[in-house]
């Protein structure tokens, strides 16, 4: 077997996945083979342990991206003809939710905030005394087209006392920061196991409040988007009702053991360490965050673009890439930044090869940054 | 590194996938690194190119099992409102056809053959004449609940002399028969990895006539089944339209480059060997297949539970797990039946394994059987 290097990912996910994790796609499984629906069954119930869901809901794992456990949610859990879904947006993943709901075909309104200040309760009760048809709010938690962390407990503090349902989406967030299901009395919370479970990309997760997963049999006019069915096929056979991405649930049931191992509260310390220290080391050489620290998510930094005209994004990611680091661009809803991710199977010595690397890369494109 | 042992998936897949193929998923990749995007553009031109569709279709890859290809291609392809969909149906797959296109809330029609004879011209023919509304016909090409192979150039023929357009299920024969899809003049051939083209599941593919796939935009009432967008996307920006299972690509990526290194009839040839070693070796031992082999498949062979009251096939199946195989259990379709599939990286060395596993573990349980 070739030898493998280890590609730094540094981008809000698909991320650099631990070696350990990636080992299990060596292993082939049969998906009704009671060894891989032991492997779904531990992932379901370890995603209901986190969030404190095990009383109140059930976690359905779906094949597909995360983009596919918000849209079959959508489509099984709100009852189309009655519901009106109010998504508050301030940024690239709240436009994104938006953009799922309105072309899965549902009532939506949509709440748009400048990156800053966060929302406030003033601003969502505003919304929803407008528009008295709202049945339903959705939110990002962790808005990684900025790098903001939404106040998800506000949120649903506020649809609490509307009477509103809850939809979050936890997809960069899950695993690094504490969310409680049965607190938020979330209808539906969307998972990615390819953020901060740090496992690979092939399925989404969807951890749903169990009553409103009951009452929604037969609702989802798409049979792949149906997580009602998906939820009663895993509950009476054990099995997905189709074909699962096997290596893919292998790896994640990894990652399941490998958070639990760490845990969460370890896990976003190391990723803190990390942002910490990148932010920290950017600013040592000139650079500007987009974000005041209090306000930043700390799995990812957004940092302006140098003010030097040699300095291209382009050519900077050509640079770094070429050193095996990959980082992300700006979204067009946060134009002349670029960001880094800290997130998956990197430290504080890992962060150091980072910094090296943009100086190098930096040098190499000729854009001049201050002493470090 | 834990050491892997080979497990031999004797099923219709998932299947035993060759070492090389997972060894492509140790390795991270961003979705929209050109690494990766080449690796799309190479599985999308090579699945048009072993089915002679370079000239008039387009290969759509969508994340999700075979089914969401199948769903996607109905919900894009096919004018909800003017349409009628004949299902040929002769087995399971043929079944779940059926179920995947009332579920998706198309108006259906079934035709219910018998596992046998062959649907023949003038099934078809009567099923068309009773039945003008009907616009569209889809049939499953290798219908493994049986393990028959459907005549879809005939079918083809008749589609066109009524001026029917024809969706083939080609999940699990894609790569190991040849099918054409330019002659056939096919407006969908649905596409699985994990089957004759020995990669990991976790995408579909779906290979659909240009023209259809132009008129197509908009029609899709599922964001993430919308193939149109997904192919406009990728033609436009090379990358998928949400993040991929970046392993489960590079692995595909490597599996079509093997496919190619072999070629689709030495790939055939070899499983129609393992498929004659392993018929003639049960038949010694006085088992009987469920069809006669000039109508089999040679990818799996279905054979019926043998008399001896000593036997079932939950015992069976354990002792033969417990050996590192795993077979399959016949369908509902074809009660009284074991499946036991050829493809994946097997050669007539493993199918002499295979045999021996049979003799030791149909000993266990008590089975008695013919002298080999």
């Amino acid at each position: 077997m070739e030898e493998t290097k280890k590609t730094y990912l540094l981008t809000p996910g698909p991320l650099t996945v631990p070696a350990e994790i990636k080992a299990e796609m060596l292993r082939d499984h049969s998906p009704n083979a009671a060894t891989h629906m032991a492997m779904t069954s531990a992932i379901r119930a370890y995603c209901l342990e986190i969030c404190n869901g095990t009383d109140t809901h059930a976690c359905v794992p779906i094949q597909g991206s995360a983009t596919y456990g918000v849209e079959a949610g959508l489509h099984t859990l709100v009852p189309r003809e009655t519901s009106r879904i109010l998504v508050v947006e301030n940024g690239f993943y709240g436009q994104r939710l938006a953009e799922i709901a309105t072309g899965a075909r549902f009532s939506v309104s949509v709440l748009s905030l400048p990156m800053l200040p966060l929302p406030t309760e003033a601003d969502i009760e505003a919304a929803l005394e407008a528009d008295p048809a709202i049945t339903h709010i959705m939110i990002c938690h962790a808005e990684t087209g900025t790098g903001v962390l939404n106040p998800v407990a506000m949120v649903a503090d506020v649809a609490r006392r509307h009477g509103k349902e809850l939809m979050i989406d936890a997809v960069a967030s899950f695993g690094g920061f504490p969310i409680d299901a049965a607190a938020l009395d979330a209808l539906a919370i969307f998972i990615s196991p390819n953020k901060c479970l740090e496992s690979v990309p092939g399925v989404a997760l969807v951890v749903a409040r169990r009553d409103a997963l009951e009452a929604s049999a037969g609702r989802s006019p798409a049979v792949v988007l149906d997580l009602h069915a998906q939820w009663r096929f895993m509950e009476e056979k054990g099995a997905w009702r189709w074909t699962p991405p096997t290596h893919v649930v292998a790896a994640l049931a990894k990652g399941c053991e490998r958070h639990r191992a760490e845990g969460l509260e370890a896990r976003a310390a190391r990723y803190r360490a990390n942002w910490r220290r990148l932010v920290d080391g950017l600013r040592q050489r000139g650079f500007e965050t987009l974000l005041p620290d209090e306000i930043a998510a700390p799995i990812i930094a957004t940092f302006k673009d140098p003010a030097d005209p040699a300095y291209d994004f382009r050519s900077f990611y050509a640079a770094m890439e070429k050193r095996g680091f990959i980082i992300f661009p700006g979204r067009l809803t946060a134009a002349g930044t670029f960001r880094i991710g800290v997130m998956g199977d990197l430290d504080e010595s890992d962060m150091t090869l980072v910094l090296a690397a943009i100086d190098e890369s930096l040098a190499e494109i000729g854009v001049a940054t201050e002493p470090a």
